[in-house]
Order: structure tokens, then sequence, then C-alpha cells
């Protein structure tokens, strides 16, 4: 499948290579074309790889990963551009997160409403399937990384489009029944409130390795 | 030990009985003494079981139990009287949700505060720990209730008052290993904030039995 992966950084690097692994084309997007960091990821993984501007990304992808931090995704998907978006599936795994004062961070949106949420509703034709945002990225991508069972939560409106999500997440090693469809994409506002104990976690604990599982 | 369970409803008569079957002394504080819903529970337990003002219960316990709703906290506590309880723990289980525009609730407080935070501010000779608020009240008094394992969150600015507290989880058949110190009292936040998808989690699965689980 073409593959949009929007965002060079350690959690698009970390899907991209994964995509390319499983067969995947993949154009990484970022503000210019070429970008060192797409450069140099597209030399390290090679020929299905790819590289373009957020739009070129976005048009050539049949599902487009947002991958940029969250305090950027806006503008990102401006940069995209909602003619290439429209009718896509887009899996977003951002968070809102705000280090402005410093660690640990708090979230700019959160409670009454979610950036999971805004982006569904700046981009009413796009099937946006918030899902992945609640682990460290090498997790998202390698299931087993953490030993037993743990959760992958999966929000969004699109019935179909969760469908060919939980396909994309099962080929990353997520088990069908530590997929948790939680609703539509008003529940992103409770995965996405779940950082502030993660980042907590992680603090105590010295090492990203860890998931949430709901246990029943 | 004598305990003060503050609160009259499901929470605190579940966590009520639960401490006279380990043997416990509990005086249920309400606003009135008597209370109809605390006569009824003391005839339901015999002995070891009484009434009063929140006040009453607060001077009677060497730990209190707040198991009163989130917007009624604060009130409640100004009516159990810093006096009573200063130098004690506090095992703080409320959440701030707001349901005054319906199903799902938001927080009233969040990401930059928490309630749990305001209590111990408020009352900074209480030693505050945030605890239980992450499930439903039959799991708080019997862990098994959920198979496997999963997790109790444990907050508080004072080591040994969570020490103690531990021991009182302990108790209710919380095991070590999946009672996770969180950190200092701000950590509240972090489990405070986990309740917007625990209520969609719970809209979903159609039962509140299951827990969150930190799996590492």
């Amino acid at each position: 499948m073409k593959i949009a992966v929007l965002g060079t950084g350690v959690v698009g690097k970390t899907i991209s290579s994964k995509l390319i692994e499983l067969g995947h084309e993949v154009k990484m997007g970022s503000r210019t074309n070429p970008n060192e960091k797409a450069t140099e990821w597209v030399a390290s993984v090679g020929a299905k790889a790819s590289q373009g501007t957020f739009a070129e990304a976005a048009a050539f992808g049949e599902i487009i990963f947002n991958c940029t931090k969250g305090d950027a995704t806006l503008d990102v998907l401006k940069l995209a551009g909602e003619k290439n978006m429209n009718g896509k599936i887009l899996i977003d795994i951002s968070n809102p997160l705000d280090f402005s004062k410093g660690f640990p961070p708090t979230l700019s949106i959160c409670n009454t409403d979610s950036l999971g949420e805004i982006i569904q509703r700046t981009y009413p034709e796009v099937k946006v399937v918030k899902t992945l945002n609640t682990m460290t990225c090498a997790l998202m991508v390698n299931a087993s990384l953490v030993p037993g069972d743990h959760t992958v939560f999966v929000s969004g409106n699109d019935a179909d489009a969760k469908a060919e999500v939980k396909k994309m997440l099962a080929s990353f090693g997520w088990k069908e029944k530590n997929t948790i469809d939680v609703g539509d994409i008003t529940t992103s506002r409770g995965t996405e409130q779940v950082l502030p104990l993660w980042v907590r976690l992680y603090g105590s604990f010295g090492t990203a390795n860890f998931n949430f599982h709901i246990a029943r």
C-alpha cells in the first residue's frame, strides 16, 4: 500500500521503517523537500522509501499517518492540504502536550475537546482514527516489546476506517483482544487525557517500556 | 483501628462495610446525625459501626476516607473541620466529575490542578493520599473481582502515610506488585484524568468490572 507519514521525528521514523519492513511504499512528509532527516531515513531503508513535502506525501498516500507533535499538527495538516486528504484514513498518533512550562507537560487541549476531534471537525471528509498515542513509539510497532497483554485504543467515527486501521495494528503485532475500539472520535478525549499519567509513570519508572492495559 | 468514612453513598457504604469486615471500628459521616442512609447501614453491620456528622466522624477517625462526590468534597471537608483532620491520613477517593451537562461527564478540575492537590493545599497539615479513584467501588475492596493483575495508583506527599495506605490496600486484596506509587500529590492530576477514558470504556463494555493495569 502507498502510505504517507507526516513527520520526520522519532515517531515518524519508527512508523515509516516498520511500514517499509511490512512491504509498503512510504513517502515521508516534511516542511521542505528535500529535508535532511527524511533524506537520511530514505537512504537507510532503500527503494520503497521516498520523501516529499507534507502536501506531496498526503497526495501520495492511500493512508496518512500523522506523526507530528501536537502543537504542530494543525499547521502541518493545513500544509498537507484538505484535497490531498479527503476521503482517506488519517491515523492520528499526536498528543496535545504543552512543554512550554517544562516537565511534566500539561495538555493544550483537553476535557471538553481533543486534538482528534478538532482534526475531524476541521476535515470532515477525512476519516480520522486516533490510535497508538498512549505509548512510546518503539512499542507502537512492536507490541511484544512489553510482555503480556496490554492495550491499544482506537477512536473514530467511521467503522470501515477503524476496521482498516485494526488490520494495520495487527500487522504491528497487536492482538485483536488487546485492540479496544473505545467509540467515536470524541473518545480521543479520554485517550489523550491519559498522557499526564503516562508521563509521570515514565518519570517514575525511568523507562518508556510500559503500557496501559484494560484488565477485565 | 478507628476509621471515619465521609459519605453515605455506594462508595462510602462499600468501603465502610469492608472496613467492618476487617475488624475496624467505623463512623460513617454525613451532613446530619442521624442520617437515614447511615442509620440503615449501621443497622446492617452491627456493633463496630456508628454514625455522626462529618465533624464527629473526622474527630473519631485515626484515618479518614473521603468517599464523597467530587463536587461536594470541599464543602464536606470544611464541615469535617480542619482541627479534626490535622495530622491524620485522608484517603481521597473522590473525582471531580461534572455531570451537569449529562453523560459523558467532564472534569471540573483538571490539567493544571487536581482535586487531590486542592485538598492538600487547603489542609497542609493533613496527609492526603489519593488512591482507588480509578475503579468501581466493588473492585476497590475486592481486587480479585477482576481477574489477573491490575493496578491501584497511590499519590501523596508523605511517605509514611503512603506506606500506611498501602497496608490498607493490601487488606483489600491489592498485591504489592500491583500497587503503584506514582509520586507526590501532583500526580493526582494524572489519575483523576483517566476518568474520562474509564467512563467511555464503562459505556462501551456495559459493566464497571474492569480496571487499568500498567503492563511492564
